[in-house]
Formats: structure tokens, C-alpha cells, sequence
């Protein structure tokens, strides 16, 4: 992002996998100025991604200007399909739309422990600058998701939809030194979707996926449906 | 609940304001049956309100039945419009439309500290009860909010939309004793929305809202624009 402007980090202090669209309610917040990004104004803050946002807008960018963009990411492991709903960094984005603000997350869909990264800097710029020229339809952010690195290159970039598919959880059950029970939760990834052009679909051809997304979470079409279907 | 079948509940152990749609990633889960409920099967949870669906449905019922139907809440405070993203009420709805499930959640508009939730009671069994009956659309969830009670009755209920509204937040600085930078997040409800078909105008006209939700994220408009847009 430094190659493209002025960059101000706000990140988590701490893992936020999983953590969606939480914020912190009910307890305080810590924002501290970091020197870990060499030339940018960084920002570490113990709340989730979403709460980040916040603070970079109205209160470390208060007074300032508004940001041209919000970039959230990359992260290291898939937010494909309905993994958007649990994600952090989607969350940032999605955040960053509320705001008005035209918002971007990254995922690199590769949960090895030294993934590569390598490919996805090229494409990331690229994305970034169409954004930035072209703007985003109002309400709406990018869930941006990227093949593994490869031998093969990447074949492109697909506007996709969100496949449709879902985690079916299993309990990993266990006992602690006390004799207590607890839990793993451990998940299986199963996608229902059979089309060609969901997010699920371009990660597996080796494309980039791109999926527009919205905060409005009204089922519209099922208005008309339960209006005409209910006695009320 | 007891009055329309057999119930099970699995609930957080811990308030869960602001959880959104989290879920517990890296970390143990407890669960632990408890007698608070006269006659019904309860499990406490120390995972988030998505964590209790998942356990509840893949742990629990795993064997037995599936339910007919998820009721979450009912919630002490709104969770009108944008708030539905950051309610983990209505994420552990919204996580039973995914797990294919009629679901609803329910909140009151009411953030006094001895609310009277009196006045909810007939209308959530009239709501469940059309639900049993006549199923929801797939991959959708109700999003029910009702006005604080009054002196005038309740006015009757509305399919909505998501009314257009957000939180501006303010971030109250303060110093612990160690002279540590600490904030509180406060936010002002701002809602731009002049229609009449939303969820802030049914509250506000003392009617029930109930807002139909899915968890497909797409925001299928803006596919066909970022596709004529975009050099990609």
C-alpha cells in the first residue's frame, strides 16, 4: 500500500480469527502507537477488526481526512463463501463500507504455515488502483480471496457471487487434568454450489475471486412472501 | 417456548453484547447442563451465541432430532437495523438459516435497566407459531424487534427492510492509575432512511418489525457494474 500513498495502520494486538462483526461492547479499549511498519503511522489496538475501523476513522483520523480507501488484510486462510460471515478481515472491510468508505479485504487461500504470499502483491495493487480510479457502489465492499501460489499461474481475476456452502461442524470432545470436560470445534467445508460463477469455483480454477458485498442483510424477496403468507 | 413444544436450550454462560457473528477459532469450548430452566434440557455455553447453534446442533441434537425451529433472544436492547450486524442474537438466528433451520431472533427496543417485556409475549408466540406452520423461505432468518411497552398497544407487526441507519462513534479517552491511555467506544444512532418500509419506522410508529435476513452477502447488483467497469 506504501507504493500507491499515504498508509495509516490500525491492526489488532492479537489473533481475530473468527471473530466476525464483533466489536467491543461493555469493556475498555487500549490504542497504542507502534514503530513496527517502517516509515508508517501505525496504530496496535486491543479491540476486534471492526472496532479498528472505528478508531482509525473517528479518532486517529478524526481531525484529519477522510481515507481514499480501506484495505483489510491479507489474510493467511480462506474467507470464501460463508467464511465472509466469520471473518475479521471482512468484517474490517465491511465496516469500512458502513462508513462510505470504499473497502477491500484480502485472503490467501492457503492454511500451510509458511504460505507464500508472493503472487498475490502484483494483483493486490491492481485491484487497489481500480478502486481508488473507479470507486465502489455505495454499501458495498470487496471480498477479494487468492489461490494458493502454484507452478501454474493465476488465470485472472472473476467478479463472482458467494458460493453457497457451509461448515458442518464436529465436537472434539475431551477432558482436562481436573476431569472436565471440553470441546474442539473442528469443521468440515462442504460446498452445495454447482455453478461456475461463485467464489468457490474461480479459487478452485486458479482465478482470483472478487465478491461484492453488503451490509444491507434484508432477504427482499422473501418480503412480498411473508406479507402474502402470514395472518398478522 | 414451553407453551409451543419441546425445548432445548443452549445459551452463553456470559453476556454476549457486540459478539456479532463470532466464533470461537483456537480455543476450548465448555458446556455444561444446568437446572435453571424448570423442565426444560439446558446446556450453558462459554462460547458465543453462533458457537451455541453449532454445539446445539451438532453436538446436543446430534443423534436425536433436528429442531424445528431456533428462537434467540429475547435481547435487552434494539437490534434494528445496522445493529443486526453486530447482534450476536441475531447471529445465532442467522447461523440457523444456515444450518437450514426456520430461526428467529427477538429483541426488545429497551435499554432501561428493568425493562417490562410483558407485551412481547402473545406476539413472539403468534410469530413462532406462523413460522412452525409455514416454514420461512430458504436461507432466511426473522430479525424481530419490538417497541418498549406503553401505555398505547402495540399497533400490530411489519415485514421490513433493514432500515439505512448507522452508529457514529465517539471514543471517551480516559487514564487508568497507572496513567495508561485507555477509551470507551459511545456511539449516536444516526439513521438516514425517510422511508416507511423500514425497521426504525415501524419502532418509532409502535409497531413490531420483523426483517427478513440471509447470510448470502452478494450484493448481486454491483456484479454486472464491476464487470463493465473493471480493466481486469
Amino acid at each position: 500500500m506504501k507504493e500507491l500513498g499515504d498508509v495509516i495502520v490500525v491492526a489488532p494486538d492479537s489473533p481475530q480469527s473468527g471473530m466476525g462483526h464483533a466489536i467491543t461492547v461493555g469493556d475498555t479499549l487500549r490504542l497504542e502507537e507502534t514503530s513496527i511498519f517502517e516509515g508508517v503511522r501505525a496504530f496496535e489496538c486491543s479491540g476486534t477488526p471492526a472496532d479498528c475501523v472505528k478508531m482509525a476513522r473517528h479518532f486517529v483520523l478524526k481531525d484529519e481526512r477522510e481515507p481514499d480507501v480501506i484495505v483489510s488484510g491479507i489474510n493467511h486462510g480462506s474467507n470464501t463463501s460463508i467464511s465472509v460471515l466469520y471473518s475479521g478481515t471482512m468484517s474490517a472491510a465491511i465496516e469500512g463500507a458502513i462508513e462510505g468508505t470504499p473497502a477491500i479485504g484480502f485472503s490467501l487461500c492457503d492454511y500451510g504455515s509458511d504460505p507464500d504470499f508472493s503472487h498475490t502483491r502484483e494483483y493486490i495493487k491492481k485491484i487497489v488502483k481500480q478502486v481508488l480510479e473507479k470507486g465502489l457502489p455505495k454499501g458495498v465492499a470487496l471480498n477479494v480471496n487468492f489461490p494458493r501460489k502454484k507452478n501454474e499461474t493465476i488465470k485472472g481475476i472473476r467478479i463472482c457471487r458467494q458460493a453457497n456452502a457451509k461448515w458442518v461442524e464436529e465436537f472434539d470432545q475431551r477432558f482436562d487434568p481436573n476431569r472436565r470436560r471440553y470441546f474442539w470445534m473442528t469443521g468440515n467445508f462442504v460446498n452445495f454450489d454447482k455453478g461456475e460463477d461463485n467464489d468457490e469455483w474461480a479459487i478452485a480454477n486458479n482465478f482470483i475471486s472478487v465478491v461484492p458485498c453488503q451490509f444491507d442483510l434484508t432477504a427482499h424477496h422473501a418480503i412480498p412472501l411473508l406479507n402474502d403468507d402470514w395472518d398478522i
